[in-house]
């Protein structure tokens, strides 16, 4: 069923020509709000209102059935208690009306009654070839072509070109306040609920070939439809729309709750936070950060480089501003020469010339200084944004004082400015009509009230714009086993194999099947050497003793054999294949490389520095597949231990490229197996400076 | 000089009978400005105006000196260039104003001739008996009192119990909006600039005994009187009153750039983080918060439980308050089970009984449910403040909804509430004078807009309260050698015994001086034994060869004993004292304990694990003396390896209590020692579950 919800499928509902308000009662606030929004949209001809008695309803008459309409709806708005709703939903596909929107709870959210409640109410609407929104919800609105199908008060009247998804109902309220407030408008309002049919990836692909959609902003507890949402996301990456997400659940609280008013699981937090890289989806931590950073993005598309230049009346700002910059990995540039040539003529002898800058007090006896050194650091070959910190006022200003003259000046920079320029006021505070006065005097396109949001959702615009920006990993070909030897146990001898056929260094070692040809290799690798158990039934040899290490001596190798293939008579029907021997390597840096495939998102490569790192630091970083070099080496990059890579403590500096290009072999074999896989792990694989070896490996496989 | 400014002699500055306006021009927007709050603020006829030229300005007669007003002056307010300031001092102190307000730039922030002007301003100020607020900034507003004596626009007119301190008077004026958007109101605005005489401390202190003052905000580049601010922080502490501080210099960058234009130091972040940690001063990193929190703060006092207790109508407010609180380590106790039974009782069937509580749409129906809720969740036995989440209109409604009667039900449980109750709205917004007529009708004391804003504020909150309570840490007496015999250069057996006295345990060693005396110890020790070098002018022995570990065989041991000795002839006039001789000890758990001076702050203890914690991650933990072993239990807690304190990696747990004993021993003969003591680090101290030793030692002395 959900392959039927496409953009085109969804295009009735979302732009619906007229609306049928089933359930309009006089005393339910739901159907006041809808219906008032509706009327006061300009809806008010193409709305019926359906009640089961007939009775006269917000001063209309209203029809006992959909049928009674006589004309043609596009999108039942539900407000029928859960009993009535299966029957209010045949009613209406009888009228012709393709499209439900369900407001009542009681289903998924509701325990088990709920969950069998809502699969019938699913199966009901297919039977119906009806598309669903909700139920548990509380409508939505389009706000670009003035349809408003939803019971939340206090719609705003302007239209702008962030669509806003919510999860929660009861939170969009608050929402909409937020986007008017911070001059964030709004195309779309569209409240989720328990997405039942249409989840958010389902909106979310809708859209991306929505023209009057720049942004995509969505508060999240759950992806219900991980799919989805990734090719959605895809294609909103490669469209240039950027993906905001406020996800809760990265508390183990808020996960527990989470789970227990949507009666869906949240994830993972840390795969959610890999895929969200993987996809260029930018993830806030606040619903003012999720409007400001939408709104930004909507209005400033990709930047064309991550610098950002910053020019301020007070050197307070630029602090704060260089605090928090170094808080969110912004990036300010040190000036290029020639920049600061330029700022240098326009600044006074007393100022420094730095970024972020501060032209001081004397810009209010001489506000020409911001013209010029806004257009001078707009021309910084490292700047792609550039942010002009001054007052921006929100209520109507009495006394001498007026902002205006310095609004102006900053304007007068922005027409000269070489990349966009964004107005920021040091705190947050309404973008108001005054203040859209005094910003349209000064021709002033956007503004970002705090110095802290507009950090925030400049730094993610950056990593937004590089991370869409250029095509998607693309494994290389490898050497894989055929299809139908990808199962049962494998022996380390079996996994060595494989990731040696792919292309990964392995230590060497020779398979020995008698103590005399364990003491033959041995004399062959030089000792000492380690001498380990062979058999597919056991995977982990070192609890049983089958792992011997250091061994030297002809004597000490052949009672090492015997005593590691011994070890396996303690595991019930393990065969024994003989033992590896390989020779010992001495102290170097170790990591771990593994490939897991994750219920919701499939494979995903771990990789982590060994010892106290991955078991008291929990120091990993994770990656969906595929990965290439140049990810892996940001994922490493990434880690707290990473100055160990470059020879903290007195070992040898790694070699960070060929170890990357190790690490995307490993994805390349894990996504060449495909589904057969259940994990790959390497562990140690070592890294002596350039000499790179798996030391040893694990392969399951998914039982078919 | 300094030790003149008290609170009795700030007295007449912060709270003028009348003022003078000296410098006083029509074209000056400064002047406009300062002369237009005066008149405002009702103190047009206390002010008189002062110009060279006795010219007419503001409508008003002038004079051309001070000695020609007649009455008696407060403050003189100085909008004189630079040039002219000595004079108008001058003349100030001839007409008996004893203090003045100095606007003028161009002194310490402006590299060494404006120090020099600076040093000389304040020694005729000094010579002048006068005290000086500034220079380089805009003066002060006493809100309470209604003397403003700035040049800031925009006053506010209601007075408040948030005293506001900046040190950046351009960004002061946006510091003044967003305390009157969010609430906040002010009894004091001081914009401090270079604080020449009058600096932050100096003003903490005299708010401390002012009665309209609840809380103080401080916004701050730099410390540049740390005693002064560290006797007026605790004694804030003991008043009950927050001090909440945002201080820039987290980042490399902004260290540079505000040192660029204060010229000062802004003081190493960590240090600054450890010492406000020991004062109980609140570090916040945005002027929105900043305010908030000292707002929360004025209102709330002191929680009585760190505990937090959520009441929201939405479920994903719950679900965000959740994250956040993980990001603040704010506490959301698990509810009692009689507040569990009490909140089943409110709350209709399928609700979930649980802390962040959601009590459904549930509530829109039957707005019951909140005083019920908030009720139980105050009484609560682990919850010292409840936060209801609820919708508030900051523009007039229009429509059927309106929010009044959930303020009123929520104002209801307040009412009947055990400890204070927050309302919280979703995103952050003005409380604006609609908001203000709805909250009272609701007769709600206190709200918060924003949910970041709000778990932010009353985490730090809840953290001041228990930092703030009880005595401080005493040191207790430790036997110290007298004081002729600290200085000079120590030897390691000195440093042990030094130790030892102190009753912090040290692994036992011999002083041998000669290779029988070492073969000897050895002997007795069992072996293998450590020697090492003991020479006074040989600190870092190992450096020189002059340390040998794991010797075995009395051949052996007299070898080294030679070797190490010997070692010591590469250092040039090294007297050699023999060598120590210390049984090894096994594989363990090993800590860095060092205290150094901080030329600001004085001493400062510092706990570190050893190997790549310190190394590679940097991962210490650092706190001024004294420090008791409560705190150093929490410094040891707070370490990112702290895992390793309970046998993360199999290691034997750690007699935690024990350790912190010992660490909080080092304080205390640090702390006797003072400041004859220039360091003293033990490096390792071993702890192998509750035997805890320190092998190795080095102190050193402060030159005389």
């Amino acid at each position: 069923m959900p392959r039927t919800i496409t953009p085109e499928r969804l295009d009735s509902l979302f732009r619906p020509r007229s609306v049928a308000l089933v359930g309009a009662a006089n005393k339910s606030m739901f159907s006041q709000i809808a219906y008032r929004n509706l009327v006061e949209f300009g809806m008010a001809e193409q709305t019926y209102l359906v009640n089961r008695r007939g009775a006269e309803t917000h001063g209309r008459q209203t029809f006992t059935s959909c049928r009674d309409i006589g004309q043609p709806v596009d999108v039942a708005y539900l407000m029928v208690p859960q009993a009535g709703t299966l029957g209010a939903l045949s009613d209406a596909a009888a009228a012709g009306i393709r499209n439900a929107v369900i407001l009542s709870s009681g289903y998924g959210e509701a325990g088990e009654v709920g969950r069998r409640a809502e699969a019938e109410l699913v199966a009901h609407a297919e039977a119906l070839d009806m598309v669903l929104l909700g139920p548990n919800h509380l409508g939505f609105a389009n706000f670009a072509d003035r349809k408003p199908v939803v019971s939340v008060p206090g719609l705003p009247q302007r239209a702008g070109s962030v669509a806003l998804l919510s999860q929660s109902g009861a939170s969009s309220a608050a929402m909409l306040d937020f986007a008017k407030m911070s001059g964030s408008e709004l195309s779309y309002l569209v409240t989720l609920g328990n997405e039942a049919m249409i989840t958010a990836g389902h909106v979310l692909d809708y859209l991306v070939d929505d023209e009057a959609t720049r942004a995509v902003a969505i508060f999240m507890e759950t992806i219900r439809d991980p799919g989805t949402f990734r090719r959605a996301a895809r294609r909103a990456a490669a469209a240039g729309k950027a993906v905001v997400v406020l996800k809760a659940g990265s508390s183990e609280l808020s996960a527990r709750t989470a789970a227990a008013h949507t009666g869906a699981l949240v994830g993972d937090d840390r795969t959610i936070d890999a895929v969200f890289a993987d996809l260029g989806v930018i993830r806030v931590d606040s619903i003012e950060d999720m409007l400001i950073t939408a709104g930004a993005a909507a209005r400033l598309g990709r930047l064309a480089r991550p610098g950002v230049g910053v020019v301020s009346i007070s050197g307070g700002a630029c602090d704060i501003i260089a605090d928090r910059a170094e808080d969110h990995a912004m990036r300010l540039p040190e000036l290029a020469e020639r920049t600061r040539t330029a700022v240098a003529e326009a600044m006074p002898s007393y100022g420094t010339v730095q970024n972020p800058l501060d032209i001081t007090g004397a810009a209010i006896i001489d506000p020409g200084l911001w013209p010029k050194t806004i257009a001078a650091l707009s021309s910084d070959p490292s700047i792609g944004v550039v942010m002009a910190v001054s007052g921006l006022p929100w209520e109507r200003e009495e006394g001498p004082y007026r902002a205006q003259a310095y609004v102006n000046a900053i304007g007068a920079g922005i027409e000269q400015a070489a990349v966009p320029v964004v107005y920021v006021n040091q705190v947050m505070q309404p973008i108001t009509e005054y203040t859209r006065e005094v910003l349209a005097e000064g021709r002033i396109p956007f503004a970002i009230t705090g110095l802290r949001q507009a950090v925030s959702a400049l730094s993610k615009l950056a990593w937004w714009s590089q991370a869409t920006t250029g095509a998607g990993a693309e494994p290389s070909p490898v050497t894989v086993p055929p299809a139908g030897d990808r199962q049962g146990a494998w022996s380390e001898d079996a996994a060595r194999k494989l990731l040696s056929d792919a292309g990964i260094p392995v230590v060497p070692a020779a398979l020995a099947r008698s103590a005399d040809e364990a003491a033959r290799a041995a004399a062959e690798f030089g000792e000492p050497v380690a001498v380990k158990l062979v058999s597919p039934e056991v995977l982990h040899k070192s609890d049983i003793g089958g792992v011997r290490l250091g061994v030297a001596g002809e004597a000490a190798v052949r009672e090492a054999y015997e005593a590691v293939t011994s070890a396996a008579k303690s595991v019930p029907g393990a065969r024994v294949e003989g033992a590896l021997v390989s020779p010992m390597r001495g102290n170097a840096l170790e990591l771990l490389v593994g490939v897991v495939a994750d219920p919701q998102w499939g494979p995903m490569l771990a990789v982590a520095l060994g010892g106290i790192f991955v078991e008291v630091l929990k120091d990993s970083a994770l990656a969906p597949l595929p990965v290439s070099a140049g990810r892996a080496e940001e994922m490493l990059r990434g880690l707290r231990g990473a100055a160990l890579l470059d020879g903290a403590r007195g070992t040898k500096p790694a070699d960070v490229p060929a170890l990357a290009q190790v690490i995307a072999r490993v994805s390349d074999l894990a996504h060449a197996l495909g589904a057969d896989l259940e994990s790959l792990e390497i562990n140690p694989l070592r890294v002596d400076g350039s000499v790179i070896e798996a030391l040893d490996a694990v392969v399951t496989w998914k039982e078919k």
